[in-house]
């Protein structure tokens, strides 16, 4: 099966979720925005804005399987962790799974607000004020939070792995979130990680794996950048 | 099967979009923490911070099934969806329904951060001016993208349920969309439905089933109040 994921070509964002699992697996898929000269862009569009489709998905990131095509950050990595063994065989292990990579996604709207708290459509210098409030907010709060609940549960599972006794999407997309608050706030996060060692241990060998590692230093893997989820300012730094 | 819901008691909330499919289904459920003085709570706060729980919840809502315990709200529907009759019975169509009610969680998050757009740890008050810019492109932007979304699936199916050809736990989340917009934003929800005829007759069919009829009649229908997703401000309503 050649998979066909469609999403921005310019930023890691949502689809880069979807990408780690497809390069850990070695599976075969095309990154159908990412062909030259624009076309893919214009087919992700199409398939959107398509007048007929029954099942149009709502946003990039989709997946192309066959006829099926499937939205949703989250629910793409559902359907495919099995498919690329990245995923507990069992229903309870899959249902695990995907709770754990819901609150993810529940993360990664909250990092993308701390620069854009008002609206996508401004800058964030037209929103600043409110973009200090709330990365205060979610330093003191929220990341205490979220990271310390995947701290406890990689934890409550021997330490090496979020779910089950194998790696899973779950991990790939945990080493991501490290990696972009890194990026986005490398002088809180640093001070931060002292708090959630096990997280910290995990980042680092998935960025060991070879078929990690070879995706990271290639091409494919598109650099953070001041689009997308993770973006640095400096003020919003602390 | 008794589920055991387990969801704040003062507040609809999340938890509502289950509970009205429990309702719709006439599921024999216990609403936890919502038995009397306190003690469900308590039992939920419990579930919550076990030590030794292999696999906690985050957060409230979350579903017990003998020993199975699901959270995330989109998830514990995708759950109950085919055992209360309330999704397809194909994989394709219970991805699909899922697919929509992720989507659906998305703009539940978007609806709350109209009124507290830096932190769910401040009053309205101390966020003000941000909750007026941020409900001012709510309504501009993101409702129309939205809810035109879910009106264009909605016709594409026949006009009638937004999902396949019998009722599902979307069209009972979208009655709650459209009730929760309506108590939220009266004045300019009434602007707006004239661009969304099939969700509003969609939210009219739901609420007179006989059974949703029957629970929003009922002291189980926790009435709308100024905490939760869903709050009425007069400088918000524009």
């Amino acid at each position: 099966m050649r998979y066909q994921l469609y999403y921005w070509p310019d930023i890691q964002g949502r689809g880069e979720f979807v990408r780690l699992a497809l390069e850990e697996a070695g599976a075969d898929y095309v990154d159908v925005a990412r062909r030259p000269r624009g076309r893919g862009v214009a087919a992700m569009m199409k398939l959107i804005s398509a007048r007929r489709a029954a099942r149009p998905p709502y946003a990039p990131p989709f997946l192309k399987a066959g006829k099926l095509v499937v939205a949703q950050t989250a629910l793409i990595l559902f359907y495919l962790g099995p498919r690329l063994k990245l995923a507990p065989s069992d229903e309870a292990g899959r249902l695990w799974a995907h709770q754990l990579q819901l609150t993810v996604s529940d993360l990664v709207v909250e990092i993308h607000d701390t620069h854009h708290p008002i609206s996508g459509w401004l800058y964030f210098e037209e929103q600043r004020p409110a973009a200090r409030r709330r990365t205060k907010d979610f330093w003191r709060y929220r990341v205490p939070k979220f990271l310390g609940y995947f701290e406890r549960v990689l934890q409550r599972n021997g330490g090496k792995y979020l779910v089950g006794r194998r790696l899973s999407y779950v991990d790939l997309s945990l080493f991501q979130i490290v990696e972009g608050l890194r990026y986005a706030f490398p002088r809180r996060m640093k001070r931060f990680e002292k708090k959630i060692p096990g997280l910290v241990a995990l980042h680092g060998r998935v960025a060991k794996r070879p078929r990690i590692a070879a995706y990271l230093a290639s091409k494919r893997r598109i650099p953070f950048s001041q689009w997308g989820i993770y973006r640095y300012f400096r003020e919003l730094d602390g």
